[in-house]
C-alpha cells in the first residue's frame, strides 16, 4: 500500500424526495445561482420546475446556462463563466449527468482564474480556488457528483481533456434514484460502464498489498453486475436503481475504494481520444476499448485477472490454467457490456480506421499512459486496430 | 435502502512517516495547541519528541493534557477544556488511539458551551461548535480518528455514555502504521475484536436492499481476520498493519461503509455497561459478549447470518440446514476472538453476576436497545448471562 492523503468534503445527500432538501443546502452559500443544464430533459420531466420552485422559496436570483453538451464543451464552459462574472453568482447548481457537472466544474473553477479556462488542461495552471457547487445528479454514470474530476472537449482543437482540482468536489450533491427513471436506456448502459471502468481502472494495478481496496472494487462490480439487467428492465425498479446510482458514486469518490493504490487510466485516455474525434458517448467508448485494453495487458499481472475473474464472475478455475481462468474473465466481461446492449466494436458506432494513428498520437502527447503496462503509440494504435 | 445524508470532513494522511507532515496540517488552524495524550508511551517509543520538533518548526505553544484514562473520564475532559479556555488554545492536538480521541473530542465540542459537558451525553444538550481537533493515531481500533462519535465514562456515576455530532470529526488525521508496531499485544487484539465489531453493528441489520453496503462489511471483516494473525505475530510486519489500520478507519469511517441501514449497536451499549463498572477494555468486553449477542438474536434473519457464514468464514453449506450454517459462523467469530488471544466470558476477566440486574437496568435506561432485535431489560441480562 503506498502513502495518500484523502479527503472529500462533499455532502451527499441520498433517496426518495430529496429534491426538497434543495432550498436548505443552497442557502448558505448565498442566493445568486446558475443553473447549469442539458438538453431539456429536465423540463420534460418536471425536475427543472420543482428545481425553481426551490429556488424561489429562498428568493434566488436564478440565471441559467442550458444546452451543455454531452461531451460538454469549452466554449459552453467560457458563456458560464462570463455569467457567474457579470451576474456575480454565488452559487453554480448543475442538475443533470456527468456532462453537466463537469462544465458546472470547470466554470466553477475558471470564474476566479484570470487567464483563459482551457489553460488549466493545457496543464499550463493548475485551480487556486473555486466558486461554491452544488448538483442535482439524474443519470449515474460519472461519479462526478463526489468527485473534483473533470473532462472537457475543445472542438475547435479536436481535444478532450481532464483536470481535477480539490477546490472542485462539490460542496453538496443531491441524489434521487428515482430521477433516473426517464433516463433514456442507451444512456443507463453508457452509465454502467463507465461506472464499471472507473473499477478497473483502480483495480487492475501493480501496488502490492491492497487486500481491502480490491475487495472494495470487487463489491461494487458485483453489485453493478446483479442489478444492472434489473435497473435497465424495470425503469422504475427504486431498488435496483439506488444501488446502481451508489455505485456510480461509490466507483469514483474521489478515489477512496483505491486509496493507496496506483490506479492506469489509460482506457480512458484513450477513450478521450476517439469520442473527441467521433462524439460517441463515453460509456460506448470504453465498452468498446476496456476489454481489448484486458487483453493486451492482463500478461502483466494474470494473477489480478484471475482474481478478478474468480470473485466477480465466479468463474471456476477447475481445470484450466491461470491464463485460461484470466481470458474467461475478460470474456465475461465483453458478454455482459454486449447482454445490456453496449457496443463491442468501433464499426458498431461507425468509427473506421481513418484516425487512429491521430488518435495514438494524441493519447501519449504527454509521455507513455498506463501504470499496469506502459503504452507508448504503437501500443495505443493496437489496442484500437483490435477494437475496430 | 433507506434515504441517507453523509459527509465525512476529515483529511486522512495515511503511510509510513506521515508524522513529518503534521506542521504543515497544525499550521492553519493556529499555532496555540493542546496536545492530548495518554499514560506515556508516546514518549517511551519517541513519538513525543517527533511532535514537539514539529510543533516547535512552527513556534507553537504547547500546552499539555497527559494522563487520558484507557475509559477517559469526564473529570479529565473537563481539566482540558479548562486549559483551552484559559490559554485561548486554537487546536487539540490527540497522539494516542480511540480513549485519548474520544477525550479530545469531548473537549473539543466542550470548550464553546456554556453547561457542563456532561450534558451531551445526559442528551441535556447537543454540541453546536468546536475547537478544531487533529489527531496522530497510534492504535488501530475505534475509527474514531475519522468519525464525530466519543465515548467518556463518569467514575462517580459508574456511567458510560457516549455522544456524537459532526463537529467533533478531526479536521486532519495522520495515520502511520509504524506507529502501532509497539503497541502491546493486547491492545491490539482489542483494536481489531472493536473494529470488527463496529461492522458487525452495521452489518446485521434488517434494513432491506443494501447489497453493496453489506459487501463493503463483509470486504473489511475478511481483511481484518487474514491479517490479523500476522499483525499480531509479526508486530513490525508493515503490510499487515497498515490493512489493520486502513481496516479500523474504514470500519467506522462516519458510518459510511453501511449509509442507508438501520445500526444495531445493542451490543455496545451493553458492553459499556460493563466497562462503566469493571473498567475492563471495551474490546475485550466486545469479545465476550457478540459471539453472545449473535446466538440470541441470529433467528430475526437467519439468512444475514448464513450470508455471515458464507462470505466472510466460507463455511460450506453444503448438507447444513440454514440454522446450522448461521450457527457455524458464530462459532466461527468466536474460534477467531479465542484464537487471538481475546477472553470469552466474563469470568476470563474476573467479572461474576453481582451487578447483571443494574447493568441490564443501565442499558436500556432510554428505553430498549437494539435494531436487529429490539431488547428490553431482560433481554440485556440474559445475554450477559450467557457471557458469564
Amino acid at each position: 500500500m503506498l502513502n495518500f492523503t484523502f479527503q472529500n468534503p462533499t455532502k451527499i445527500i441520498f433517496g426518495k424526495g430529496t429534491v426538497s432538501q434543495l432550498a436548505e443546502q443552497v442557502k448558505p452559500f448565498g442566493t445568486r445561482v446558475l443553473l447549469v443544464y442539458g438538453g431539456g430533459s429536465i423540463k420534460r420531466t418536471g425536475l427543472y420546475d420543482k428545481v425553481i420552485e426551490q429556488l424561489k422559496s429562498i428568493d434566488a436570483a436564478v440565471f441559467e446556462l442550458p444546452g451543455v453538451e454531452p461531451n460538454p464543451r469549452v466554449t459552453t464552459v467560457r458563456k458560464g463563466i462570463d455569467i457567474c462574472r457579470k451576474e456575480d453568482v454565488q452559487l453554480i447548481l448543475a442538475v443533470g449527468g456527468g456532462s453537466v457537472i463537469d462544465a458546472a466544474k470547470a466554470i466553477a473553477v475558471g470564474v476566479p482564474y484570470e487567464g483563459d479556462v482551457w489553460d488549466f488542461f493545457e496543464r499550463k495552471a493548475q485551480p487556486a480556488s473555486a466558486l461554491p457547487l452544488g448538483t442535482i445528479l439524474t443519470l449515474s454514470a460519472t461519479g462526478s457528483e463526489a468527485n473534483g474530476n473533470f473532462v472537457i472537449s475543445n472542438w475547435e482543437l479536436k481535444l478532450k481533456r481532464g483536470s481535477g482540482s480539490q477546490h472542485a468536489y462539490p460542496r453538496f450533491s443531491i441524489l434521487d434514484p428515482e430521477l433516473t427513471y426517464t433516463v433514456p436506456r442507451e444512456h443507463v448502459v453508457n452509465g454502467i460502464v463507465d461506472m464499471m471502468s472507473h473499477v478497473f481502472e483502480q483495480y487492475f494495478s501493480k501496488t502490492p498489498n491492497t487486500p481491502l481496496q480490491e475487495r472494495f472494487c470487487e463489491s461494487i462490480l458485483q453489485t453493478v453486475i446483479e442489478n444492472a439487467e434489473t435497473a435497465l428492465a424495470k425503469p422504475t425498479d427504486y431498488d435496483a436503481r439506488a444501488n446502481i446510482m451508489w455505485c456510480g458514486t461509490m466507483a469514483l469518490n474521489g478515489g477512496q475504494i483505491s486509496l493507496g493504490m496506483q490506479g492506469d487510466w489509460a482506457t480512458h485516455e484513450i477513450e478521450h481520444q476517439v469520442s473527441a474525434i467521433y462524439d460517441i458517448a463515453h460509456g460506448a467508448g470504453l465498452a468498446i476499448i476496456f476489454p481489448n485494453w484486458m487483453k493486451y495487458v492482463y500478461k502483466e499481472r494474470v494473477d489480478r485477472f484471475v482474481q478478478y475473474a474468480t470473485r466477480v464472475w465466479n468463474i471456476d478455475p477447475a481445470g484450466k490454467s491461470d491464463e485460461e481462468v484470466a481470458l474467461a474473465g475478460i470474456e465475461a466481461t465483453r458478454e455482459f457490456f454486449t447482454r445490456i446492449g453496449a457496443p463491442a466494436t468501433l464499426s458498431d458506432v461507425g468509427i473506421g480506421d481513418e484516425h487512429l494513428d491521430q488518435m495514438a498520437a494524441e493519447a501519449v502527447r504527454f509521455g507513455p499512459i498506463g501504470q499496469f503496462k506502459e503504452l507508448h503509440q504503437e501500443d495505443v494504435k493496437e489496442i484500437l486496430r483490435m477494437s475496430l
